[in-house]
């Protein structure tokens, strides 16, 4: 290739960035002024009244976590724990090896949220992929009368399929019921603690990458002197599996 | 802060993501042209002449291997193997939280190096760090009539103090050494599988990451298509110690 081709090429690469970042921008921007700020109120009031008591179960991407965080910055120090399903720790993702869906849903809110100070639990598909309502587990949802259970059921079929279809399994991963189940009883999962930081640009971007603090670095990073949060490593899967089977099919 | 404070800011970033961006480019480029042509003709015209035959162990960022790949696109298939020490696969760098230093020297041709389709074995610092080089070694090394252990014992002290200072451990990783005896016996290693990619922009610029082949994602991703390669991820560390202490004893 000719030195002026290569100059435009990567004239045209630099430009090509830009305006990808700029679109990311843009959209990010619609999506945050389309939040009913109502909610957000809601969220920053309720911790300001009640700081210390109010744990926030964030199952989606962080868009309005840190929205509320810009809102009021003592919402962090306000709220109990913020208990977040999002994340791949030292495993592939589920959108895209390097990434897992609610994290690359705003990894710009993402990093927002895990450098904000709050106590944070995050618990990752590394840990929601050990807990799997299988096929037997469906059929006794199937033959009960719980009315949850009956429900589920009815609209179950879809995800075994997708299941079957990305992982080769028969069976299907607990993600939100794991989370919300770490925020009501802890002792159902252990965790490691350090500083999490999200990428947001690149091939990687959603990707969350803990810092463990097992070395010392002779210059700063990019975790210096952020705060550590927790994140969970393993979990009770046969408990969490049944306290949500009783749950559905006692309903 | 304003809207018009804002946007400043913002167009502030992009051209600062943009200047950081030429700047890499130019430095990379300054380097490229430093490297003496006549071993990267070297390099190829070996594996050309001897098709198969030839492995090349890379101990260092993977500039030049990648530069040999362009000259000669044929080089890949003339390769027997390329082994290289580097990356940091699901575990913490050691530059930073998501670099290892050899990656990070380079992480564009590690990238190309990568996704070339030769026969690769990456042997990272989640192996190389299984393999310890302790103070009663040492000792075992001083007591020696060894030339070259006479030699490394006399510049040792100030990897020890690093290792010290940086991992609070009395010991060294043998991170070349290891990489090396891969090379001569596979079989001192297990590895899995998959296709590599590298981060190159961005707070994780030289991340290694490794695609399982475990989830069938719905959308081409940026692994999607790309080589296989193998990752070390065991090493029969004691053994690896035993060959290096009596090579270097019996010197």
């Amino acid at each position: 290739m000719s030195r002026l081709l290569k100059e435009q090429n990567f004239a045209l690469q630099i430009l090509s960035m830009v305006l990808m970042d700029l679109e990311t921008k843009i959209l990010t921007h619609l999506r945050e002024s389309q939040l009913n700020s109502q909610q957000l109120l809601f969220l920053v009031e309720q911790a300001k009244l009640h700081p210390g008591k109010v744990t926030v179960v964030a199952l989606g991407p962080l868009t309005n976590i840190a929205l509320a965080i810009e809102l009021d910055p003592e919402f962090c120090k306000n709220v109990r724990q913020i208990v977040l399903l999002g994340g791949a720790f030292s495993v592939n993702g589920n959108v895209n090896p390097a990434s897992e869906a609610n994290i690359f849903g705003d990894p710009e809110a993402a990093d927002i949220v895990f450098t904000c100070g709050a106590d944070i639990l995050a618990v990752g598909i590394n840990v929601t992929h050990q807990v799997v309502l299988t096929d037997a587990d469906r059929n006794k949802l199937i033959q009960s009368n719980g009315k949850f259970a009956q429900y589920l059921c009815k609209i179950l079929e879809v995800y075994f399929s997708y299941h079957q279809e990305a992982y080769s399994m028969r069976g299907v991963y607990l993600h939100d019921p794991t989370a919300l189940l770490a925020a009501v009883n802890p002792s159902l999962l252990t965790y490691t603690e350090g500083a999490v930081r999200v990428q947001t640009t690149g091939i990687t971007r959603g990707l969350t990458l803990l810092y463990n603090k097992q070395k010392r670095f002779g210059e700063v990073t990019e975790w210096t002197d952020k705060p550590t949060v927790k994140v969970a490593v393993t979990v009770d899967a046969p408990t969490v599996v049944k306290l949500l089977m009783e749950r559905l099919m006692e309903s």
